[in-house]
């Protein structure tokens, strides 16, 4: 796997902790990375916040020796010239990210591929900063960069789209490409649906934080990581896949689509989510519970290998 | 964990699927297992529906000797007489099931815990039925039940809630217990709610069937399957937690809440969805599907063991 990045020369523009974990994650399929950071501080940083994601990349797959290259840069020409790949991860700033492309452009070489990281933001945001947008994609990755599979992909230049995602494949990525750009492109838009309810269940008092995400983590969570909801459903319908559970239960689907809760994050509801999630972290801080998220994400992609 | 269930007299009612997944794992865990059902063709089938099942379980946890027993019953009086849980598993029509209860409760032991399967139904609803609800509760088992942990449980009666619960612990299952009754549970009000934004954003054309899951399931899905949604808000506030994740970014998710489909599953829908699924399923019939769902899943429950 690590073959296919050897000498691959990439850039990263911004030293914060998702570019700590794309850097780390080219670096161990053995890409050439070039860091790019206006802040010196971020850049002396990078070496210390790759580390860890380095170590986990380590242990899932040892195989990878870690024969990358990583340099930190202050000048973007230096981290521009050659890159095939150019991975933006700018704050979610729609003035700051135009002003960027604008100094990018020309100096990017004539196939570069500008990735924007960007989660808040859409390509159709995004691509009037630059005078030619053919070599803009968005791909999102989902947070832990370096663990979670998932990039989500759009662009209007299908070649540029196909080698950027063959980039990320060879980095043990799975890409997904979206036909039609959308704010929060398909991932936090799933996440937003289904946390709306699990905040209306919160506010009607129907069940406890840690219920809820105990039923999510035993229940569907766990089936959404072996199938998708769509699957789901042409499971749930039988021998009649999905026709059969649309002719038989779409209306009662329907039906239950407009009872789902509309909530609103009241002074109330804002409490009992910060009340319900602090009982259910039960003491262990956010590095903590970061960490026994990694190492359960570990232990389920090795399962999955 | 077997040992807890030795001996344990259960009767399950109806021998369809869920009663046949139910009826494997509480005989894997060393109950004694009585099954009825009004159809003489449906307990026929009984062991053969239970077949793979025990597999799939024998082969998750072999240390637990298969050490229960099974028997068939079209006689009510047999299954009920001493039965400690009575997991009823009767077809999804409420004039059905309490007809059944009617004829239940005069042969229920003093102390039984009458638990509903009901995945359509409420307690509310199935109350009625019963001249002194205080021994119902519902228990809700995710599909597919022997391997998918969740059950979901409510009912009035906090002891004979304790005990049912430490009855689905010693089979190897995570209860979690509602505050208030709801239709669809919580999983399935939160499967829906998620659907219902995957089923928009098919009718919209941003994504095919196919690439909506798998971003699910190698993004949200996989993460959902470690930690629940509202921790992993509470992880992304960073520092701040949840309270930070809501000061900053309350105001955007409200935005994205108005912001996400409200689709109806009409024909030209229904046909997106059924051709989606088909080319995801890419020639796999509905059994191979299953086949390969139940092998992920087990290889994800031997890493979480």
């Amino acid at each position: 796997m690590t073959a296919d990045l050897k000498d691959t020369p990439i850039a990263i523009l911004g030293a914060g902790l998702i570019g700590a974990c794309w850097a780390a994650l080219f670096v161990h399929h053995g890409a050439t990375v070039r860091v790019w950071d206006p802040e010196p501080t971020a850049l002396d940083k990078l070496a210390e916040r790759m580390a860890g994601p380095s170590a986990q990349l380590q242990e899932l797959e040892p195989q990878s020796v870690r024969s990358g290259t990583v340099s930190c840069h202050n000048k973007l020409d230096e981290v521009l010239d050659g890159a095939v790949l150019v991975q933006e991860n700018a704050p979610e700033n729609l003035g700051l990210k135009h002003a960027l492309y604008a100094r990018i452009e020309p100096l990017l070489a004539s196939n570069a591929i500008l990735a924007s990281s960007t989660s808040a933001l859409t390509w159709s945001e995004l691509a009037p900063g630059l005078s030619n947008p053919d070599c803009l994609i968005t791909a999102h990755p989902f947070n832990p960069p370096h663990l979670v599979p998932l990039v989500e992909t759009f662009g209007i230049d299908a070649e540029r789209l196909d080698r950027a995602e063959a980039i990320y494949r060879a980095a043990g990525r799975a890409p997904v490409r979206m036909n039609k750009d959308a704010t929060g492109h398909i991932a936090n838009r799933l996440s937003s649906a289904l946390w709306r309810e699990a905040v209306h269940m919160v506010a009607e008092g129907i069940a406890d934080v840690a219920a809820i995400d105990a039923a999510l983590v035993n229940g569907p969570g766990l089936r959404w990581s072996v199938i998708g909801a769509h699957m789901a459903y042409h499971l749930g319908g039988g021998e009649g896949g999905m026709a059969g559970y649309l002719a038989h239960l779409g209306p009662s689907q329907e039906r239950r689509w407009a009872s789902l809760g509309a909530p609103s994050l009241t002074p109330d509801v804002c409490s009992a989510l910060v009340d319900g999630v602090m009982e259910e972290a039960a003491g262990r801080d956010i590095a903590t519970l970061e960490r026994q998220r990694d190492a359960a994400l570990m232990a389920l992609l090795k399962a999955r290998q």
